[in-house]
């Protein structure tokens, strides 16, 4: 299990390291990069022909502003991508969440909410899980402890209101 | 090769289409269905039971409005879904886009621009080509034909303003 | 006089316990549950199941981001559903009024302001009064007091300023 | 059963109709006024008062563009105040939705999607019926039709894309 | 000269406050109050019937969220109404600057900024000079201080970048 | 009586005629020019000069996209300036909108609904009653027969909907 | 005088058309291209690399939706690169302006108006002209003109108003 | 090589900064002024007039509300005018953006991100470079160091998620 995680500026660390850690706890070999679509071109089109040949199964891109990283990803990779607009700028993400999901026919992104990194790496282990029975258990196995989680925090709710 | 695709409304039929034909043409097998997360909930939740058992590989959910489908959905799987936004209403389907975009930590929805059917479709088709080498070549080779067809266009464009 | 309140995460109980004071401050039976509509499916429909069998009058659901919590409580059930949504990311409750408000025909569901929990609980507060002619009397009485307490501050900004 | 329909401006005739009619097929007396916050003040205020005399359970108020009318309505009585947002301006709604919408503590507004008048009557129906078994049975039974109506459209799509 | 400022609840005095401070320093005389339209209904009508015969000549309305104040100020006279959009809710004034600004056809409300209280106060002393020479005589003085202001400024920017 | 009205382009006559066509009915003289603050500068000036000297009471501006008409207007006289927001573009007038309403301190326009000229004129005709008893009972008449033709309107939705 | 045009796809020939115009009525040799940021990768890359080395000044680059096109065309020379937001989408050009003008610090894109390639053009030829002193005079003479023209519509206003 | 940097208002100094700093880091000569269009109206024109004599090559307006600035500046110079939205209101630099872009036909301005003052130092040289082998040979190099910077920082990332 490979998933490649590139985000489009250092400043953007914190903000996509929940989804390397999530990805790590389930076993997956995480590439992590800093390439911005404007100002690292030529490595990141160097690291894309990387993840081409291998055996990454899914890339995760993360960026702010006019977000076109992953977009330009897309375009250089047949392998799913997943998009987390992130909230860099004073228009708090909007301007990155357009730049993002509103990719043109044949080009697809797959985006997540603003700031959503976490749920990138949900996603990607999803992918994976579509080939993998283990993975899929395991987040069977995660949804219903989400559940039951989701189930005592409501016990807590109810006995905090009484 | 197997893809459920979910629409809310009959009114949605022309805007989905466009992912059906395309998935139909790689010879994926869907099984098209509509049926609104808020006026056909026993409805939905049997098909996803089905389609949580029967060998489906990817989930493409198209709702407006309050497009709550797709993140139902989700949250009945653990299954990649694909969620599309429709422009029904005056909002031209930002209501939609952040209906679905914006699901909350574990239950992720891939998002697509709105009305992008088609690239939810693609989106698919590659999510299946992360361990089908032979579809993963038909969509390269796909992706080799757009740039040829591209580069035509281009070719006219020139031609058109010389 | 019964009310349920549902909240979709245990990061809205402080945003949702305003209406459940006010409520209880009327002698209205409050059941607060925290089930979300993407993490505690089951859970949400067995309480729903009860809601309906239980003498409750009114439903108020609170949820940010793409709230399908709303909605999705309205499909189970014919009694009033009241929708507050909550400013938990950082579309600061846009993308939760949108997935709240725009809900398509058939299954309706009463929005109040982002963060609006107390008008939640005043809106259920004038649905219950339609049939209780004690309560219609009491929230009589409290616009009357709403209005002597806005007269008394127009007083003191009058002084304020004079 | 009665129910009191407000628009503010004759241009609102249409968009308002089909709550009317559902109201009326349902056995409700409706009593529709066209009486705008800003010029027919006197009016208005001469109708609540009827209103809150003579046994109305509900009342509907319909505007568009800085639709003040539903919250004048609501400061009058303590009847449940349904307000419907309608797309009257080049803005498409988006302005009434916020004048409707966000309304301050004390005073609530139930809104329901832009220009959606027949939910505003289903909202109607669903409040009387929390006193109304009769109602209740016939919206519980209207849900089940609304419920097979959404199988056999979607009867007719898997049929559609087969 | 009299100018009457109405806002909508005590937490606008700090935003109202500018506007009253800018009119005296004119010696206008300032009639503040603090009347919600949804609140305080007869009051503020009340105060409306003393405005229109006090030889008021303009009047300031402010109001936040559902800002219906300023409107439904406007409709009770035909003294020019200037209206302060606030910035009280979490959509940043955006609410209320669509709700006072987007006045239906007959029934104008003349608007300034968001929070730009300062401005409608300008805007007040500008009106009362179309009939007061010695007035307007002041604001063309200010106009020049305003400007040799500025040009001190420039002065101080041209050090401070040299 | 005298006003002038200004737009930015000839694009503009049909939106703004019904400004002037009210203004003409009161009986004001009317001084309309068509002065781009970006294209007509010089000419602009000059008019604001002749504005200034003439007698004028009150200028209304209009203009659509980034439009800066009103705000320069405004900055070259004392006098009350009106700002209509058109809706040339493609993002409906919401940037005119904003163009015009967000002045700066010490520099106000009076902002009106988008596409708003009618309203435009009738907030000149109150800025001139308020030094100008006859008018301002002909607008007082005026708001009589409004509010006359909104109870007959009201009459003919009653029987409507009978 | 050389300048490149790039749109993303051929549905843009028509808005992109005005601007092709206006520099060849100038006499500058216009290279016009079709070539998607996202589908003629290579293509656009080899065209950049040419556009740096044939005497091309500046760079028009027209894109509608996540318009990455213009920003990935500025990452690849250190010519001007002019980006022009087209409506291509239901969001009317809202998100090519976001994915456009929201470029990150390093790699300026100048961007113009929603569909303002006539812009672009004009400020092609201005850029050009800080450093031809025949061009710059054509400009100012087309100022000279335009403000001629302003002039003479504003007298045919003044007619059809009188 | 001579760039005048003019901003609003002396509360924009700080955001201005980062462009005189980059052009002075250049070489470039710059005239920095605070200039606002409607508050110093004379004294912008006759900068202006300089400007047009004085050998400046580019001109940057930054300002932010109602931000007339960039396009009154645009309207007294053929030279390329880069306008900067500024953040300075609660609507975050959107009403300055609108107001900067949307320029009509014949007077562009160059816009840069909200804040994006540096971009527009960039975008300046740039500009200047089109004609100055030097400056381009060093924006050249400046490119090639942002790309090692940069591939410094994908390193240090690399290491941080070892």
């Amino acid at each position: 299990m490979r998933v490649a995680v590139i985000m489009g500026s250092t400043s953007d660390v914190d903000k996509v390291a929940p989804a390397v850690e999530l990805l790590k706890k389930y076993g997956v070999t995480v590439d992590v990069r800093c390439l911005s679509a404007h100002r690292a071109h030529a490595g990141l089109s160097a690291f894309m022909e990387e993840v081409n040949g291998n055996g990454t199964e899914v890339v995760i891109a993360a960026a702010g502003m006019a977000a076109a990283l992953p977009g330009v990803v897309a375009s250089q990779t047949v392998l799913p991508v997943i998009g987390v607009p992130l909230s860099g700028s004073v228009l708090d993400g909007q301007d990155a969440l357009y730049s993002i999901v509103q990719m043109p026919p044949g080009i697809p992104v797959a985006t997540v909410a603003i700031n959503g990194s976490k749920n990138a790496a949900y996603l990607a282990l999803q992918i994976i899980a579509t080939n993998n029975a283990e993975l899929k258990a395991k987040l069977l196995d995660d949804r219903k402890q989400m559940e039951e989680a989701a189930m005592k925090a409501n016990a807590e709710v109810i006995e905090r209101f009484r």
